[in-house]
């Protein structure tokens, strides 16, 4: 990759855990949804990640949530790549690789790593939530040979170095071929520690001609942006990693942060990516029409 | 950490996995032990790793077995510094508490984050074996306090930059006192992948003014033990790690390696830490005789 | 050096190679400094680096004209860091430490090496221009005891690794007394290539304690202002450097680089320091009125 | 370059400023350097870095004194890569030119930049020496067209993180053709300051296809060859880079630097390359015999 390649602007537009208590402009139902993804393409943004939701608010994993939440995102902005989130603590594999299965995205995200997975609060002195994050190589291989067999392009979701080295084996063995779309995750108790240099270090570590881009979560998640433009990366925002602007003014939609990704793109001196070269970059052919 | 400083060398004498058909040296009686221990302190080494066996060799997790091997080392040595293993996949955790309160070794190693512990054959284009390691941040912090308690200095034992992060957390709570003993555990796939540059990298990550080393399993060993001299670092060898010496050649001892070790720290042009030296670097005070 | 630091925005106000011809806003007389250091300061901006002209925009190394321009910089906005260039290729050193010894601005600027120092255009295949730009120790230590007789702050300028390298010795002869303030200069041919990957490297090298910073030269200006912000480090902008905003616009004003530089600076949740914040990160007493 | 890769080993066989006085071992006439180049080739040395002198041992830039030499060790060793040094301070360019076109060396070692270049005593607290080291871009560029309208291999020896960055606008006007052959050069006061981390950075920047060493001024060279080593690099050691081995020893000959390096070489799991392979990753083309 290069400081020429355009940058790929990916929107994780709902999350699962947060709510609208939280942050009011949390989409619930397909058409709020659909209004979000609208504001996200208007600013630029060509990527959206999906977790779906049932229309109350609750976390989905049933194929006909994501599947009315994605035909209404389609029908609003016709031209976007969906990218659906394979993860979850507590949620059969096989129930995860059902909607894969039904829907086929042009794109599903795939944590690479177990990992310990903690939020610590600086100001209580003790940790908020700690978990064991297990994402063992079987249920990797389960969905990189499901993705395979469906034409779906994993995004790679590396929570530290060791994870984007997990991609080597798999490579070797066949389950996986490039170029390779590669995430590093910052700002995660557990994972890599989230700064510049970690992530310049993350980037050193992805094989050669392979794509890669940064999801910062939390407050430096800003920073982080910034820095992936500087080395040549893509970045995501968005209402899943974080409610607020540098300003610290809640967002009233994804759209904000999409904006706010697209100005710091150009002030760096590079440019958005088109849908189209966003697809491009990331090996993802464009699917026939249904 | 400076290149001025001493290195500590430290030997892994039995590790817990392999057996004597694989390697003839690897010590199985208390007495084995014992003669090892002679033969990695006439070589340069200033502490030693313990896993205990039982004296036909399999693993064991006793406090008599412990204590047998302790005595028949010290009895030998009479000054090294001991520093038990406390990881295991399947051993419940107080079991592996129950000889540091027994037993109160001067250095315990801990791991410090859950991750894929795998290894691939390339040759097979298949895994060999394939596990989620789980060490949760409760755990850790339960032997934590223990330590503190008995007055043992933890080994970090940390296989990825982001388990390195992970103490800054456990500093903050106060469960955790620096200066910290950082060993940079590589060569197992789902940790950060074997090289200099991701050395460098963790060792940057280390903080400040605490000690760190480097840990290499299997044959990128020495290549990792030439990168932290380099660096700063201190080393680890030993049958645990590694059987062979750079020429592909068995060890016939511990001894072998903690030689090659020793040569490779003076032609760098750095100096092997006296056991006074390592206790001073290591923050591990001299214990009253009993 | 720490992200939680505020940002130290530096303007260089007008260099001395470029003229109105090529930028409109470029001040010649003291009347137009003073305007420029007013907008400089209204945006944001707390040290002014001055090269001298003469009022019909010629480079001068005259005593009155640096006077001038200082006199109508503080009589306009009274509170600001003065900096002298002293660099130059072909005005004999004691010219330039004649106008430090007389005027004593707060901070004088220091080239730390010589080196080759050329430009390449891509287009025509050739250099624009070459020269040997030659700052020997002799030079340097000259500078550097004026400096220190007249309570003169040095920023040393470092075009690579090797003239921060070049600290250590004059550190340890006594000649310069740590905190250091180290600005990293960029994209000049014959220098360190300008990278965000260099630009942490170069940092990595600055002395422990010490403040640091970038200087962009020509188009990758905005990219590395963004990379010292997310590595800790401030950032220099200004006519001298570049004349165009990151859409290609040319700049009606330093102000309007000074804007951008500080919206950069919230942009990834930095702030940018006072005059006083300045000064104490820097190193700089403030000075008795004259 | 990969690890896999065997390592050049080269000899800087007699430089040019050190004498008996100093060290026996230096070669001064042709029956010296060849019965030296015997001791090089047998301890696996590939190439010899050559400066000349005349049989009293003074430093040479006449053809006559470079091609005695030249024979003398061809006849002796038959297969070597024979490299002439071409950098000098106060020796014309033209003179430096004449003895390549002469006698077309296989390689020829080109400095690619200007800097200071001192040496510093922590004891005396002061300069040994201080001097401008000048190369300009329009000699680089001289050289450069000799060497390749002679065939000659250019050897770019860099001081500095610029010297590297200098190569790219050589290449971008065609005066300089991939794969080049870059030697980082680490140790002189005014460049780059000699770490393992210096070296993996300029390794970095070292142009994509390159075959890269390290070239260890005085003490620390033995710590930079074990870092090249563990990075992927080729090593020179040699009498004019430093006369002593690790454990303090002044050589007796270039023959035990070289077989310390070779060790080294293999301790760390790599091994030297032949003659042959030197050829290849050097991108050097055996010549026809005379």
């Amino acid at each position: 990759m290069s400081l020429e390649d355009p940058v790929v602007i990916t929107c994780s537009i709902s999350g699962s855990i947060a709510n609208r208590d939280q942050c009011p402009a949390i989409p619930y139902t397909p058409e709020e949804y659909a209004a979000e993804a609208r504001r996200i393409v208007d600013e630029g943004g060509v990527m959206i990640h999906v977790h779906a939701r049932s229309p109350d608010g609750r976390p989905s994993y049933e194929v006909e949530d994501f599947r009315a939440i994605t035909a209404a995102i389609l029908d609003e902005v016709h031209d976007v790549i969906v990218n659906y989130s394979t993860g979850a603590i507590g949620v059969p594999v096989e129930k995860r690789i059902a909607y894969l299965r039904a829907l086929k995205p042009e794109v599903a995200a795939l944590n690479m790593g177990s990992m310990n997975y903690a939020k610590y609060s600086r100001s209580r002195k003790d940790f908020v939530f700690t978990a064991v994050f297990a994402n063992p190589f079987d249920e990797i291989i389960a969905f990189l040979e499901v993705m395979r067999e469906e034409g779906i392009k994993p995004e790679h979701e590396c929570f530290d170095t060791g994870h984007i080295g997990s991609l080597a084996p798999l490579v070797d063995m066949g389950v996986l071929e490039p170029p390779l779309h590669v995430s590093c995750v910052m700002g995660v108790v557990g994972g890599v520690p989230p700064s510049a240099r970690n992530l310049a270090h993350m980037a050193e570590n992805v094989p050669e001609g392979s794509h890669w881009g940064v999801i910062g979560i939390s407050r430096r998640q800003w920073l982080l942006v910034a820095a992936s433009l500087t080395l040549g990366g893509s970045v995501r925002v968005g209402l899943e990693d974080n409610f607020y602007l540098p300003d610290g003014a809640m967002a009233r939609s994804n759209g904000d942060l999409v904006a706010k990704a697209r100005q710091m793109t150009e002030d760096v001196g590079r440019r958005p990516a088109t849908v189209a070269q966003a697809r491009e970059l990331l090996g993802v052919p464009r699917r026939a029409e249904a």
